[in-house]
């Protein structure tokens, strides 16, 4: 098993490994004091993985109750989240139990913000089942939900108490969210690991399932424990995000995976970044191959002005500026703050 | 001008004097770098004074705007905070940008609720116009909204930028409403300061509104500065509050204000409490007698057993324990904590 912990104000553990959901109650029992725990999971992933979780803890004498709520980006809204506090309500939990997260980033990301305002706050663990979820999501306490107006325009730092990442549960995921999940992976190679991001190229070197995550992890981790709030280097994480959510948005978050999104995000800003000077040529190129090798898009038919006009209302922007997260190299990333007005001229517009 | 200062992660001042709103703009400018502000306000006090202030900060070259929802305890609802992040998008506030709630304690807590979870939290400023907000709910970060299940079941930690209290607006506030927050002022008396208890009845001293006030907040700062997050001393001040919000609940939060009901929860835990042993004899007495002076009810005819099964539910219960706050005698309160099943023998049913 790998393991690492997270310098937080509470320090929670990252435990990675194949077929570790069975001996979940082993890892959460030390952890809390609850009697009650509601287990939250999406219609997808709640026959598969959440049920045997709730018989798991059942067993243990937790009283354990699954709520499920309708799959899909879409229900990523206020109203998902209101109807899980409810159940939170009608279970009748109370400031010292517990709820668990089964599922991807969707999930752990509203049953994350529903943990954090109920009562003001009550503890909850991430079990992310998606590759995206495993490496990215379930880690720094982010949590949230969108707004008609735009992605995660809602939501609070709540960090968890435990994140369980069980790779089995990565035979069941569908080939192109596995995909979807090396978009993150491929970002964070070229943000801050050469060595990872040459390696998952079909002539790179092997590296099991197991210790990708655990890179992945390990460079968020340390990211978010230098910068908690994203004022400075966590900014870094959203390189190709920009473009990408606005990529989602575009297209209503449908068609296109987060990965795909944030993979044409990453190609695209960075081939404007070559043409201004500001990353090493070649980069672009180095990215388009890995995208494709993951059968990731490498464009998109959305006309560029109009997503320019959806970055600005991205929550990074200021009245003023825009932060852009651009590449030196592969490995080695920075932020780059230009006017709001100087945006289409970036992009060759 | 009374001034004092609260230490908190990011530290901020109350303001307490007669007409300072005109002047807001010299108190509010040193401390953002907005552009925007979206002024917050309910149906009743927006014409009275929220339009002032945003006449007042774009005179100042801020782009203002003001948002007015429906007044009324019925409307602190998910819904409502839901009217006020879309307002927030559709103005394009960004995260230098600034809120102001302009009302009540109803408005304080779902703006500041609103403003902690828009892009995981943004500043406000605090300008409550009720005694009951002035004295209490503007002070301490507790922000939060009513979901079905009860009062205040979701919410945040979120501390103000500044709180601005204008004794002047109280000259609008209608009697009734005068009374509902010398509800929470006898109860700050009553568990940390008997010369303001004794003071507040006819026979008392003089004290000026503006020292009843600060005398007040005072209180409630040096409270929240040793327990920010109520896992002790803040508990305190939820004397009364227990039954209080079991009465508002009972009643749909129709036809009894919150001092009401916080009062008539302070005298039948206090009398219980006697019955028990636990409070010096004739404190429930004082209690009474001062709810009177201010036309407070000291009794409601809500059957006990029902008020005590909404009990059970409250966020200060844990799954075994209920934490009571009782007083040894006015001006001197601590927590009693006992196991919910002896909760009907403790109230003697």
């Amino acid at each position: 098993m790998l393991k690492m912990t997270v310098a937080a104000s509470t320090p929670y553990d990252i435990l990675i490994d194949r077929d570790i959901l069975g001996q979940c109650c082993d890892f959460i029992k030390p952890l809390t004091k609850a009697k009650k725990i509601l287990v939250i999971s999406d219609s997808n992933v709640a026959p598969l993985y959440a049920k045997k979780i709730v018989f798991a803890l059942e067993k243990e004498n937790f009283n354990a109750s699954l709520f499920t709520f309708p799959a899909g980006e879409e229900n990523k809204t206020l109203q998902t989240v209101y109807s899980m506090l409810d159940a939170m309500c009608r279970f009748g939990l109370t400031r010292e139990d517990l709820v668990i997260a089964v599922g991807g980033g969707v999930t752990g990301d509203m049953v994350g913000f529903a943990a954090s305002i109920y009562l003001r706050g009550i503890d909850f663990i991430q079990i992310p089942t998606s590759l995206l979820s495993q490496v990215d999501s379930s880690v720094g306490g982010k949590t949230g939900c969108d707004l008609p107006f735009g992605k995660n325009l809602v939501g609070a730092f709540h960090n968890p108490r435990l994140v369980l990442i069980d790779t089995a549960t990565l035979d069941t995921l569908p080939s192109e969210f596995f995909c979807d999940g090396m978009g993150e992976v491929i970002k964070t190679g070229a943000i801050k690991d050469e060595k990872l991001f040459n390696c998952l190229s079909a002539e790179g070197s092997d590296l099991s399932l197991e210790k990708i995550i655990y890179s992945c992890v390990n460079i968020k981790r340390q990211v978010v424990e230098n910068d908690f709030k994203e004022s400075g280097e966590r900014r870094l994480l959203n390189f190709g995000h920009t473009l990408g959510h606005a990529i989602e948005l575009y297209y209503d978050f449908k068609g296109i995976t987060h990965g795909e999104a944030v993979g044409v995000g990453m190609l695209m800003i960075t081939k404007a970044a070559e043409q201004n000077g500001l990353t090493k040529a070649g980069t672009a190129e180095k990215i388009q191959c890995l995208l494709k090798e993951f059968n990731l898009k490498t464009q998109v038919d959305a006309p560029l002005t109009e997503l320019l006009t959806l970055c600005r209302r991205d929550k990074k922007s200021t009245a003023e500026f825009i932060n852009l997260v651009l590449l030196n190299e592969i490995g080695n990333a920075y932020v780059h703050k230009i006017p709001l007005e100087e945006l289409e001229s970036f992009f060759g517009v």
